[in-house]
């Protein structure tokens, strides 16, 4: 295990704003970048928090992610459009589309927005939670690089596509789907690789196409398995479909790793809907048909061993809560590799 | 097993209308319905096929679904709607609610449907199917009564809610996914049960809320298991909350059997969402990229054993193909229940 280092949520925000816009960043565009980042790390989904920051800043010098992109819109209808991301950082291009989105949904009642030509663009519960916020349910989705198999298939062929969902409930407390379609993040793998620890049959197959219980043997040429079985394999599909085939962006093998290709654009899609909840009843109606719902499932009984059944997000706002309070667990790595970064850029910390 | 008898698609779509109009339903609504129950029987979709039509009857019968429902909308905005289905049959219900979402789509882009005071409405593809035909990817979903644990629960607390999708491909052969969120059908239990076969551990609960490979301890006070472990739970509390919070129709506890409870309206709830492919690129287009992306997922390796990589809907289409030259099984059972009703409501066959 690599020693952690404790950091303030506030002192961790202004960092990534330092290096952001010392590579030439819009403040403004640095500060989306940095807020989804933290956002990340506080709700523990620390695979999308700042330990994608130095690969983020590469790309920004070697050219793969433009500076200053030209978001465009290129089809627009009353309840939909498309926009071109122009290879700017997905969470400037996911942030304008969450926006057009917004606004439909509270002219139209519902707004969808595809996207094209973007990049990485981090927590894909970082939209949606905007989205709840407005009092809207929000679902975003995106594609990514071949990383997981086909159920029936051996080979890396879909994404891992992550899917959020939430739901305007309590201040600061809303419900919050955020899943990715593979069995387990290509991050557990590695842990138990390190860890030297046997793992499910079920995660993922070696190269010859064979379950196994060896992360090494997923790592080096084998390809991890969709969550659900068949049902999430259909699902990844779908998904796939919505990002990548209906926006025109890159899907499937057109899509290279942002982490390893830092001079070529990704041209990555996503897609964002927003449902105005006004557009079904009154917000006061659903908050309180939304409390019976909840109430009735928090109060049924648990398994052995867990205190209460948990809704989605439910442990996410928990350790927000936390690391609010306590501070944010950032490897001794990643956290010296922002120094440098920041030392680079700007005056040395 | 019970012995089955083959009947081509048109007699038993022929028998069906006749039941169901002699209950007093229009012609055009018994249509609807006897065109979702073949549909479901030839894609193999039995579960949702003729075996539902005595009960279907008993219900219009005994008043819990309205013959002649007055279904409005009492909610609208440009891209939504809120329908209230007036206690109808689910199909003739679901059948507007498309109709509309479809209409809004082709107006603004996207189309979006709620729907509450609905009742079963048979297979869920039946409608999102028909959007592929028009050119729209379309999306539905519904809930169901209390038949599933939450992922850390331990009694039937929320519903196995169908979700359906599908995309426009090649004629009668859009690419549809049609899931439920348990990781089985009641009906698989059931049949391991007749047979006296264990079932894999993680199917269900026991009524002490213990995992168990007997099917005959989930059906007595047991439940099953969602799909995907806590990331199918997750979504299905999504959809429940999409189906039944947000519509105002009945939610979790207050859903009541609909095959038990032959007096009572179910107030089911539904959403219908198409998004016009057109938003966002030519059809021409589309269909191209999608061939690029069935090709590549098609010529990839399949598991020792199986001869391809299957995409969602192909095993159904291929049902659907032989059954339409070679008639639909029929249990013996389902089908002399059919001939007593033809009977019953007409000349006997």
């Amino acid at each position: 295990m690599s020693e952690d280092v404790l950091i303030q949520s506030k002192e961790l925000f202004e960092i990534c704003i330092r290096i952001l816009t010392r590579t030439g960043l819009q403040v403004n565009d640095a500060f989306t970048v940095a807020e989804s980042l933290i956002f990340a790390n506080l709700r523990g989904i620390d695979s999308h928090g700042v330990m994608r920051l130095p690969v983020y800043v590469l790309r920004l010098e070697k050219g793969g992610t433009k500076i200053h992109p030209n978001i465009k819109i290129i089809r627009e209808r009353t309840a939909t459009a498309l926009i071109d991301g122009d290879s700017g950082m997905g969470q400037v291009v996911g942030k304008y589309a969450t926006e057009l989105a917004l606004k439909k949904a509270r002219d139209s009642g519902i707004g969808f927005v595809g996207v094209k030509g973007s990049g990485h663009y981090g927590a894909a519960s970082y939209y949606t939670v905007k989205m709840a916020q407005e009092g809207m349910v929000g679902i975003t989705t995106s594609n990514t690089t071949q990383n997981t198999a086909a159920w029936g298939g051996t080979t890396k062929i879909i994404g891992n596509d992550p899917l959020s969902i939430a739901v305007p409930y309590k201040e600061d407390n809303h419900l919050v789907l955020d899943i990715s379609m593979s069995k387990v993040s290509g991050g557990k793998i590695k842990l138990a690789a390190k860890n030297n620890q046997k793992i499910p049959f079920e995660w993922g197959l070696d190269k010859y196409g064979k379950k196994t219980d060896n992360p090494n043997e997923i790592i080096n040429g084998g390809t991890r398995l969709p969550f659900g079985e068949h049902k999430g394999y259909g699902l990844t599909v779908m998904m796939e479909i919505l990002n990548g085939v209906l926006t025109g962006a890159g899907m499937l093998s057109q899509i290279i790793s942002w982490s390893k290709h830092l001079e070529e654009p990704t041209n990555l899609g996503h897609c964002f809907l927003a449902i105005d909840i006004e557009s079904f009843m009154d917000k006061i109606e659903f908050q309180k048909r939304l409390d019976l719902f909840v109430n009735e499932i928090k109060t049924s009984p648990p398994m052995e061993g867990l205190e209460t059944v948990f809704l989605p997000g439910e442990i996410e706002a928990a350790i927000e809560k936390e690391r609010k309070e306590r501070g944010i667990p950032i490897s001794l790595r990643t956290w010296n590799e922002m120094l440098i970064l920041a030392g680079k850029y700007g005056k040395h910390i």
